[in-house]
């Protein structure tokens, strides 16, 4: 059932599809067991109407007067995203941001789960983080033949990001998260998405250098979305 | 005259603008003179239609035959950005991520400098990291005070972010940019940014799962932004 409605999801309410599933974990741990679309739209940061618009594309309505039912709803967004699934994150370049990522708790929060660490400094070889070995990058095709669900993340200097993310599509890597400051390019069979604070940090720049460009309170900036 | 223009600026333009930059900047210090939209596209990972869209709200037209001279073109777009001024950056929260970020080279490159690091943890008080002490959050709005153009950098664990967020709010800064996966509220004269590379994550696992909703090669996504 999935797969019918995906296609037609909006790429802005996929990326709410994780928020949404935040705040319902967060009401489910605290026992609440419904949630109107107002109270969803708070947690979330968007308005209700967006709420029952983003949730409709899974055919899923709340009660009137009731709302959403939390557990089934929380049920159903994991499983849309992908979260009843173990996904296997192989991280590469083990400089302090390698070994942050290696060691956040929101990996294995989420069903992702670091399973190896790639560098290519003979000095990190065999170190260990988060309790696995620091391996060299050229283990990479044999470590990732073993994993189904991999997720690659490139954590290197810029100059590397290319060459290490060719060589995780060459070893069957099907989706990335690039931390590099480059831009890259993948085969359209894979999935590649950028986190790049110091663009986030230009955005803030802007819109201080020109407070008259700031959109109104219905924009996601608002609440930090 | 960049005031005047920002009002009419989308937002997925004010995202590009820094991806713009970092091509152009490339390209200046390779001494290139001229970069078509076309050539430009291609570095940033648009089309070259959006290219000439996005410059044209700042008044910005390529001479035919020849494209955009990249050194006007670079200071022009750094100007709007903000980027021809320092911002001075303080960090909050001195885990692995907060230091991390704090011996990032990303800041200063774009005139963005750390100058500040915060914590509660006493082990942590006095460590030096990046040249810079780890003052306690208790210095906060001492050290603010003597910082123009500051923006804040919340670094800490989920639970302790809306706290550290009302406490850079009340010492006077007007830019966020939280790496706490926590939704945070803020007054409406301050802007916040989110990176929650959960959300990232996330997001890739829904297109794996759902490889029929994946858009189509013009999608910024394929190309990482």
């Amino acid at each position: 059932m999935a797969d019918r409605f995906a296609r037609r999801i909006p790429e802005p309410t996929v990326f709410r599809l994780p928020v949404y599933q935040r705040a319902l974990l967060a009401l489910s741990t605290d026992g609440v067991p419904t949630v109107s679309s107002a109270e969803l739209a708070e947690a979330a940061g968007v308005n209700a109407a967006k709420v029952r618009k983003d949730l409709s594309h899974f055919g899923t309505y709340g009660t009137p007067g009731t709302g959403y039912d939390v557990n089934f709803l929380l049920g159903q967004i994991r499983r849309e995203i992908g979260l009843d699934r173990e996904w296997q994150v192989v991280i590469v370049g083990m400089g302090s941001l390698g070994h942050a990522l290696a060691r956040s708790q929101r990996f294995s929060t989420q069903n992702f789960r670091a399973v190896a660490l790639f560098d290519i400094d003979p000095a990190k070889i065999g170190e260990e983080t988060a309790g696995l070995p620091i391996r060299h990058l050229s283990e990479l095709p044999a470590i990732v033949a073993g994993i189904s669900r991999s997720i690659g993340v490139i954590a290197t200097p810029a100059c590397a990001a290319q060459d290490v993310c060719n060589r995780l599509v060459a070893s069957g890597v099907r989706a990335m998260l690039n931390f590099a400051p480059a831009i890259l390019t993948v085969p359209h069979s894979v999935q590649l998405r950028q986190v790049d604070f110091s663009v986030e940090l230009q955005v803030l720049a802007f819109y201080i250098a020109h407070p008259e460009a700031t959109a109104g309170p219905e924009d996601a900036s608002r609440s930090g979305l």
